[in-house]
Order: C-alpha cells, then sequence, then structure tokens
C-alpha cells in the first residue's frame, strides 16, 4: 500500500504527450497495489490509472498481463484495459521502470459481499474464462501444486510459532494435494486472485475484474475454488452455502461445469485454501520490520482448509445436483 | 504518505447519503497527506478528496481550518473548499473520526519552479493574506519563535550526529532570533507551508492553494519568508536572486510591503530556515523504524539559514530598493 517510484509533474507531462489523451489535470499517489507504484490521473478526457512496475514483478510478464486485459476488453469483457500511445504501444519506461497507462475502471470493491454479489462474480468469472479461450500467450501458475512444496519446506520448521501442530498439517496436506490434484479437467487463463477487493460494482450491478497480476495458466475449477474461499466464508469463520450456491449457479450459467469438474471441487477447493495459507504464513514468518505492506493472518486460511477437508460430497457447495 | 483508517464501500455510502452530491461511482486512498487519511471520491456529479483527520491534528483547530477554506473560497480564493452537506455542516464523522468532504482541485504541484511560478505564487499568497483579513476565528502558530526553544532543547544533545558543530550553530540562532525577533510588523492568518507541493498550477497558471492544515495567525511576511526558503533555493543550495524578487514583486503587486517588513525580511528569512531545521532535525533524530512517512534531510535547511546570515540588506533579496 504504497507509492515506490515518485514521479514529478514535469515526468507525467512529457510521459503523457507520447498519448492522444489530453491534457492532466492533475495526478495523485494512490494507496493500493501491493506491488507497484499507482497514480490516479485526470485528463481533459478521462480518468487513467497509471501503474509503474516495481522490483517484484517479473518484466517478461507484463506482455501477458497488459496483453491479457487488452484482450479481454476486445471481446466485450468489463476489464480496464492498457492504452495505447500514438505508436501502438500499450508498455513504456517512466522514470526508470516499465509502465502502461490504464483505463480507470469505475464501481466499488464490496467488503461484505451478498449472494447476489456471488452470483454475479460467478457469472463475470466464467465470462472471463471464455474470453480469454483464444488467448495466445502462455503464463505458467508459479503458485501451483507444483511451487507450493517449496513454500511448505521455508514455512514448515516454524509454522509451530503460529499454531502448534500447523507442521504437521502443512506436511499432510502437501503429501494429500500431491497425490489427489486433479488431471485432466479444461485448463485456460484464470485470473487466480478474485478477492473481493478485485471486483468492482456500481448500484449494485458488477461493474468489472481489475488487477490481472497474478492471472496465469491453470485449471479453470481452481479459479472457482479460489472465489468459493475468498467471497464464501463469513468473518467468523462459517461457511456460507447459500453464497456459494449462488456463486456456482452464476459461474454455471455461462459456462457449465463438467461431471469430473464438479467431482474435483472439494480437493481444489482445499489446494486453493492451501495456497493462501502457505503465502500468508510465508509473509508472516518473514514480516520485514516497518514494511509498507499489512501482512494478513494465515490462521484464516487454516479454518478454510479444514472445513474443505471434512467435505464429501460437492452438494456441500450448494451445488444442485 | 498513507492511508490510516480503511473506509469501506458500504461506510461510504452511509456517509455521502448526507450530501447533496451525486452517486459514488469510485473512490481510492490517496498517498498524500503526512497527518491524514486521504480518498479521492469520484460521484456522478464531481471528484472530491474525503478526508479524515487522524490523531497528530488536534480536533480543536478543525473549526479554524475548515472554516479558513470556507471563508476563503467565499472571497473568491482559489483553493479547495469543504463541501456542505444537506444540514450544512462541514465537520463530519466517519469511522469514528472527524471528517470532511473537500472539492477537487484541478492542477499540478512543480518539482522545479522558475521564476514566473514564483510570481504567481507571490499574488497568490498576497491574495491569500487579504482575503482571510476578516476571518474571525484565532490560530495562535505553536512553531513560531516562542516554540522554538522546546526544539533546540529537544535535539541540541544529538544535533552533532548530523554535522559537527550543529548543537552551537543551533544555540546561536535561537539566541539571535529571541532577541531580533521584529515586532509591531502587519499580523494576519498565514498559511505558513506554502511548499511547492501545496501549491497547483494548470497550464502554466496557478490553480490554487492546499493543504490549510498549518495555517495560523502570525506576522504576514514570515509567510513571505517561508516561501522564499521553499521556493528560491537551487537543489545545489544556491539562492536564485531571480526568482526571489519575481515571488517579491508578485506579492507586493497585491499587498505592498511596508518599509518595516522589508527590512525585517533577512531576520525572518532566518526564523524560517530555523524553524524548519529544526522540524526536519527532530523528525530526522526521532525517526520511528517502519513509519509510513520519509523523513527529509535537515541540512538542506542548515545551508539555507548560513546565506540568510550573511545577508546584510534587503537588496540581496532582490527587492528594488
Amino acid at each position: 500500500m504504497a507509492v515506490y517510484t515518485h514521479v514529478s509533474a514535469e515526468e507525467i507531462s512529457a510521459f503523457m504527450a507520447d498519448y492522444d489523451a489530453g491534457e492532466v489535470l492533475s495526478f495523485k499517489g494512490i494507496a493500493e497495489g501491493v506491488e507497484n507504484s499507482n497514480y490516479i490521473l485526470k485528463t481533459t478526457e478521462a480518468s487513467y490509472i497509471l501503474t509503474l512496475y516495481e522490483k517484484r514483478v517479473n518484466p517478461d510478464d507484463l506482455p501477458f498481463f497488459l496483453g491479457l486485459m487488452d484482450h479481454l476488453v476486445h471481446k466485450g469483457t468489463n476489464c480496464a484495459f492498457p492504452v495505447r500511445d500514438r505508436a501502438g504501444n500499450i508498455l513504456k519506461t517512466l522514470c526508470g521502470r516499465p509502465a502502461a497507462l490504464i483505463s480507470f475502471l469505475e464501481g466499488l470493491s464490496i467488503n461484505r459481499p451478498g449472494p447476489e454479489h456471488c452470483q454475479q462474480l460467478g457469472q463475470a468469472m466464467a465470462g472471463m474464462h471464455q474470453a480469454a479461450a483464444d488467448f495466445d500467450i502462455r503464463r505458467e501458475n508459479a503458485l501451483s501444486v507444483a511451487g507450493w512444496r517449496e513454500l511448505v519446506n521455508a514455512c514448515a520448521g516454524r509454522a509451530d510459532e503460529v499454531m502448534p501442530g500447523l507442521s504437521d498439517i502443512l506436511q499432510a496436506e502437501m503429501t494429500y494435494l500431491e497425490a489427489h490434484w486433479p488431471k485432466g479437467l479444461p485448463e485456460g487463463v484464470i485470473h487466480a486472485d478474485l478477492f473481493p477487493d478485485n471486483v468492482f460494482f456500481r448500484g449494485g450491478e458488477l461493474s468489472g475484474l481489475i488487477d490481472y497480476y497474478f492471472a496465469c495458466n491453470d485449471i479453470l475449477a481452481y479459479d472457482v475454488a479460489i472465489s468459493l474461499n475468498a467471497w464464501c466464508f463469513e468473518t467468523d469463520g462459517a461457511f456460507n452455502i447459500t453464497k456459494a450456491s449462488r456463486l456456482l449457479r452464476g459461474y454455471g450459467a455461462v459456462r457449465p461445469m463438467t461431471e469430473m469438474e464438479i467431482q474435483a471441487l472439494s480437493v481444489l477447493c482445499r489446494g486453493a485454501a492451501f495456497r493462501f495459507l502457505l503465502s500468508r504464513l510465508y509473509d508472516w514468518l518473514n514480516q520485514v520490520e516497518g514494511a509498507l505492506v499489512q501482512v494478513k493472518d494465515p490462521m484464516e486460511y487454516v479454518t478454510k482448509l479444514k472445513f474443505h477437508q471434512a467435505v464429501t460430497s460437492p452438494s456441500e457447495y450448494g451445488l444442485d445436483i
């Protein structure tokens, strides 16, 4: 939550001279984006987000991220998209960093989504999966099952500092997931981070998805599993089957899930809970004194993982089967 | 540079329901304002800044700050101003904090102002001094000469860590300023923090002054002295007499300075340099590990102080006398 690179008025004016986007009326650094520096920019034409990509983003991934947003918007998806300069470029350089001018997407993210929001999210996610089907750049998911073992090894020695017995839980779950991770399910481009703060609503209607900087190629239903974890638990840890049912119904109305996907749902949900448990645990155990980013509590995902471990039938996710 | 209080979409909607300011289309925390949490808010009507006042602001001062902005805009000054809710209130509460909805002022602050910017700043400052003349709330300047001794005492013991001999410089200057601080000069409401980042320009024209949260009653020419320090030195420490001359000419065109004010200019400039030297030195020596605010180098103001100490005539500020 910070601006890492300071851009001066003079630098912004020189940068914007490459675009046909109006005269700059104001720009302010915004406290969003864990990994990058973001400015909100108002011109005589429109509002924009100016993003400077900082160290934690691999520049080799930028053609995938920006190309995906560009592809999605051309397919009619509601999402922020990179603006082309007069020469047709979407990836530029500013203050020595890769940078892009992104369209401004109106809407507010909802802290406590209700069932109706969940249904709309399901629809929008399925629409995104379909719209990205013919996107021709690939990006492997570094945080899928093959990447988790490394995080387990990095955390296991100190996991019990967070909760006695957590290290054993991690080892057992890792073994289970490696043995049971589904194969042969439909794959494609997934968002991989569809938390409520990345979904905008306006007047109760979903207005778009933002922040594609974890997007990658993976099992489509794994994206659904991430969202079930992120949207369908109450703050007290209770699973809300009504919200899950609506999320799955919304998704299925646009892209019906196969029987194999439905049967794999609980293991995918276990994997999704495990993935966020691991990354939060790693950040928790490796907090940098005075870092600008607030570390999230990993225990939330221990509770979610336990819920999915106890699931014996997909009907427990509210599927009408 | 941070958002200290997180406001949810639900909270912002409830808050905005008190105003006749349109439907909220987006809001984002901005990385501005050292002391407060600020959001940029876009509605179907206009853009706004929503400010939540954090711990370092004394709530008793808010009627002065907000009332001053309100007064100035009614006098025709270009500045951001607090918006009234339907009941006529400008000071509200949000998330348990005092809060105000502020108009959005277009423009960019200039990193490296030129002589023309300085002249416009002088004009705008004098205009503000005149517009505030009949504002009827008072606020003493806690950071004027009477308040410096406390900072000197807090810093003197460790000042030599920053520069050998600095402690002696502080003590000698404090003694000089207490003995020579001018009396009987015209007083009124001053901005007291007119650095380039608090002055907006649009297309080369000054569009307004922002951030009145240091404003107070003090010697009017002391505001001029603060700006001479903030606007008229180059990054290598050299004084730019052309910029100073234009700043003073701009000021004098709107509110001519008296002979007493002109003669007091060098001591006022010494005081202004000393005040920012002291507050920067204090922050430098008392850095909080991991604080969100970047600490500024106090040495810049040692250089400026030395320049003013060597001044023997007001003509060295470029005054046509």
